[in-house]
């Protein structure tokens, strides 16, 4: 995975992993369209927090590219703000997608004055900046969380916070486990499954074993089964969103790994870049994406469930800040009490 | 499901439900030698305790029926003692298997004077006698049980343990909720997928779906959340084993199901007959089966995780008896303290 992006800017294109076709396939798309963008991130060609803002800021890009040379400036304004409302529409959940939106639309604000030729240019550069930056920023997080991990960890992840969850290279959860074994803590990871789009069997499991990583995949229901086996050390795994009081939004699951994890004293850290913060909205005011019911009725385009048989599919859960061991950031390890301690470090 | 056995003694043969089809398609299989019992028991064409009791008993009738007419007795009770060896080595953690032979060849050793011909009689009519006596206890736990269901109750099962864990109609778990239905409780059951068979959506939703019973399908990911959103009353589970402690060996999840009702203060039901208690084996010596990897890797045949990375696959797990809310047996519903109550109750 070294060499590869996730999702990079080229020669006027976005170039990205599908990651619908991984570990079977691997294969990039080429986005020349932000309404095409817009579809990768709802059909989860691309996925994960941080490389959702980058998808979005690279859509801003393609939105501002597409307009003709002699458009108007008051045209061109009002077609990029349709171009957020639109792709803003994509994935209800993870704050990054709103965070990279709202950075291109108030670069935009900021610039008036410009002329249009010129805020495309400050666009697509800002939509570089953004991913260049995550990189950074992941670089930064697997420094500060790899001392979190000691000799020997055995290391839970759920679902897929690895580079294919970021712009490239490192990741957040998995950057701070690549991190910890670049640095020869000699560790182990079970990846679990992570229904019901199995990120963590397809794309933490790919990850791994393109970094030599020891690891083994478990279904989600083996996680209590590894504890009380004592074959687990500490979870490390990524978030959509971390709310002001902690609470930490992320892949459906995440809350159940809190509460066992919790019951067998097991650490719970998660890894979060200052994007993904959310000071401003209440536990209560999330929304939960509720996606196609089709993706728990089959697998691989196979039934398992009666035809008849209703499903529910939230994509997400919410973990409760009492069940968090700590949190990292690129600004540093947030440990309780969080109301106060999250603010603290991300304001230094 | 009313009329439809899923295990029974027809003309010489078992012929029994060909679980590994359903719910795409309903076939029966007719089992007519005790090695092919035994390739059914450890393929998983029948499973759940009580079906396995019964499915090893009537390989026991099998193994007796297909001797010649002229054996001698050392040689007919010899061949006995290899039938039971074998057919003890397909699954190793339900205990009714064991329980179901010890009961077939100790009817033997009981009647070492009779004749053979006699014997083999004798072994049939028993075989049937433990399909016809798991069914009486199924009835009356599901009457004992239905007792803790409340009106209006949401309950959360995992894997299956309806009708066709059974020698058919009621079932052990699915028992308590079929009562409950029948006694216009207005239930509403999520059924837990139970990765890696699925079990849970597969058969489990087809027996719902059968009895009329509203339900929906969950991914195993997603117990926590509809516990967090206040969607669930209570939990009903079968058992594989129930050891003297009130330890519960079920299907792998089970324990995490219980720690998660545990946080959200979620009653955790246990229906188990008398026959899936272990009063004699210590929780440090109980097996817990390893199954093929390919359960985990793969769906319907298709991989979910890359060829090259491993995984684990125990069936079961083991919960402690401090998360456990009551057992329901045919004797009546066993509260803590188990270490003594369990013993009482199942004596009286």
């Amino acid at each position: 995975m070294a060499d590869i992006k996730t999702i990079s800017w080229k020669k006027d294109k976005a170039i990205m992993i599908d990651q619908t076709k991984l570990p079977q396939k691997f294969e990039y798309l080429k986005i020349n369209n932000y309404k095409r963008m817009g579809k990768a991130i709802k059909e989860m060609n691309i996925r994960g927090a941080p490389a959702i803002g980058v998808a979005a800021a690279f859509g801003m890009a393609l939105a501002a590219l597409k307009t003709p040379a002699d458009i108007n400036k008051i045209d061109f304004i009002d077609h990029m703000t349709k171009a957020k409302e639109y792709l803003s529409k994509t994935r209800p959940t993870a704050v990054n997608l709103f965070w990279a939106l709202d950075r291109i639309m108030e670069l935009i604000n900021n610039n008036k004055e410009e002329t249009v030729e010129n805020l495309k240019n400050m666009i697509i550069n800002e939509a570089k900046s953004i991913a260049e930056d995550d990189y950074q920023i992941n670089k930064k997080m697997a420094d500060i969380g790899a001392k979190l991990v000691k000799k020997n960890d055995k290391i839970v992840t759920h679902c897929n916070a690895g580079a294919l969850a970021t712009s490239g290279i490192y990741g957040t959860a998995l950057g701070v486990i690549k991190r910890a074994h670049e640095l020869k803590k000699d560790i182990f990871v079970w990846a679990k499954e992570t229904r019901p789009r199995c990120q963590g069997a397809r794309l933490t499991a790919f990850e791994l074993l393109e970094e030599n990583i020891p690891h083994k995949v478990i279904a989600d229901s083996m996680y209590s089964y590894i504890c009380y086996k004592k074959e687990v050390d500490c979870v490390i795994l990524g978030a959509d969103r971390v709310l002001g009081t902690g609470h930490v939004i992320n892949k459906i699951g995440t809350s159940g790994v809190a509460i066992i994890s919790d019951y067998y004293n097991v650490p719970f850290y998660v890894i979060a870049p200052a994007s993904t913060f959310d000071l401003k909205t209440s536990v209560e005011d999330v929304i939960i994406e509720e996606r196609d019911h089709s993706e728990v009725k089959k697998i691989n385009g196979k039934l398992i469930t009666p035809e008849k048989s209703e499903v529910i599919n939230p994509a997400f859960d919410i973990t409760p800040p009492d069940l968090v061991t700590a949190i990292v950031s690129e600004k540093g390890i947030i440990y309780p009490p969080y109301e106060t301690n999250i603010k603290k470090i991300l304001n230094e």
